[in-house]
């Protein structure tokens, strides 16, 4: 849409895709085609009225931003951190980054004050639904994607449809659990591939190493500002520290046998692994599946997400696809 | 049916149960409410030819005896070790235990003989079918079964249908990993729950602590020609031994975060347990979800299948249900 050359009413469908982060609160005009035609960003407000209120204005402003644009807006798609009732539209459980929003209906005042339907799901399923209509899942009946950020999360597609859960608490992937003791994780339990393998975990493993002074080698440096992260973790390891290697190892390790957990439990073809850490983990957890996967599962891909903004195009797919399929 | 007091035709419709395991092989005569109405048994032979030849001239003598008992024989539901292809009705990899049993295809020559409709299913998937019919599945939307005998093996239920999985292999919840080194297991792999907590594995420690002479405790004995076994290691820790306590211990932490492992991915309602040892474990697997799982999965229901023959019943299912699907 939004472009001279195109003259098909199709293309002007588009969705409006809301992203609630722990840090970040992201609307977005995204194209029938997954084009992310406009994005507004503001600071994640700390308390319930000040996040609603701030939904609100921002949608008003995209869908004026959309009438400009000559885009014909379907609905409103949102993706959220927590666990979410996407068939009444409501979060039942937040994560612990976002304040206040437990038991939150947002379908109801969205789609009343802005006279648009409303789909609702959490992050790590609407990046599933992001790769099953615009990424590595076009086509693929069982797929499962795995998200490793700050935390770990994910979606499960089984016959082209997520997995909910009889508690819609399905596809709680970080907390796989790899040892029966391992590292403590922040949902109370241990041994969670979050606990192992996660951009918190790292950072903790290498805060540890630079208290010891064992993180840094020769050519680097952590000025007094900078906070010791997963990245310089990586870098000593590139570097040649061995104690920083060993410790990503077992990262990969143990990101690879929950996802050979994974396999084995819904033995999905395709495996897509995204988020910041993505990349980094694509080697170690094919390494792995070829290791301790039992044979007919090991033909499983692995690819890393070639998506930027996976929880703003699920969101948006949702919106694509749902609302398309009630008005055709 | 087959009793003077019932005169409904749906009444006299019976299935052709047969169960294909590491020792015997066995067909049975069910009916439409899941009564085991005549069974046959055998040695499971050693060769794919002798064994084809065993299983018709068995179903052969079942069906003259459900003429008889005045039973209508729908169809022939297998139950077999292995990974399968219900759709074709091929067994593609057998387990180690039943030889000569790989790209099998049963459909074609049993149905050929038989003049019957013929399903096939690995036997934790019929183990699932006959809990969702005749068990504690019934009307129940997700639940998992995890069976506890000599091996472990399991069946999801999603929506009411079984996940089969990509490659037919989903739901091989034996082989979940929960330990990045712990014991070896038959599949190549280590840590996996089949390791820490079938029969076999207990069966194992038994030895290791019978050869060092610390299994038996006061009022125990094994004779000479006994093998030791799981039940003497669980008699032990009943006798106050704390090392065979210790090992039941680690072997009821390891299931219990197996299903924990499941509850987080596919997120029942209801976990089942069946095979000879899942009386023993459903304290401990209570108790571990009671400390392990995300408090949103805690709610599953854990409970001992009270089915005495789970995988003929279930092979039973697919014909009554299926059959009956297509007749009606
Ligand atoms: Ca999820
Ligand atoms: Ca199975
Ligand atoms: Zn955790
Ligand atoms: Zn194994």
């Amino acid at each position: 849409c939004c472009s001279q050359d195109i003259d098909h009413i199709l293309e002007t469908q588009s969705a409006l895709a809301v992203d609630l982060g722990g840090t970040n609160l992201r609307v977005a005009i995204v194209s029938m085609k997954g084009k992310v035609l406009k994005k507004f960003t503001q600071p994640n407000p700390k308390t319930y009225e000040e996040r609603i209120e701030l939904i609100l204005s921002m949608c008003k402003q995209a869908i004026a931003e959309a009438i400009r644009l000559n885009c014909r807006i379907l609905g409103v798609g949102v993706s959220t951190g927590g666990r979410v009732n996407p068939q009444d539209g409501v979060v039942l459980d937040s994560t612990k980054l976002i304040n206040e929003w437990s038991g939150v209906d947002l379908r109801a005042p969205v789609s009343h004050a802005l006279h648009l339907p409303v789909w609702v799901d959490n992050d790590g399923n609407c990046a599933a639904l992001a790769e099953k209509k615009f990424g590595h899942g076009k086509g693929v009946e069982n797929f499962v994607t795995v998200i490793t950020g700050t935390g770990i999360g994910g979606g499960i597609i089984q016959h082209g449809e997520l997995i909910h859960g009889s508690t819609f608490c399905a596809a709680e992937l970080g907390h796989i659990q790899v040892s029966l003791d391992g590292p403590e994780c922040s949902c109370g339990s241990q041994g969670c591939i979050e606990a192992f393998s996660s951009g918190l975990a790292l950072q903790r493993e290498a805060k540890r190493l630079h208290d010891d002074d064992v993180l840094l080698v020769d050519g680097m440096s952590v000025n007094n500002k900078e906070q010791v992260s997963a990245v310089h973790l990586i870098n000593a390891a590139h570097h040649g520290n061995p104690k920083a290697k060993a410790v990503l190892h077992t990262a990969g390790t143990a990101l690879g046998v929950g996802i050979v957990n994974i396999l084995h439990t819904v033995n999905p073809s395709l495996v897509i692994l995204s988020g910041i850490l993505a990349q980094h983990y694509e080697g170690p957890v094919q390494q792995v599946i070829g290791r301790r996967a039992l044979s007919s599962t090991r033909d499983v891909k692995v690819v890393t997400s070639d998506l930027e903004e996976p929880a703003l195009l699920g969101a948006a797919s949702m919106v694509l696809d749902y609302a398309t399929r009630r008005i055709y």
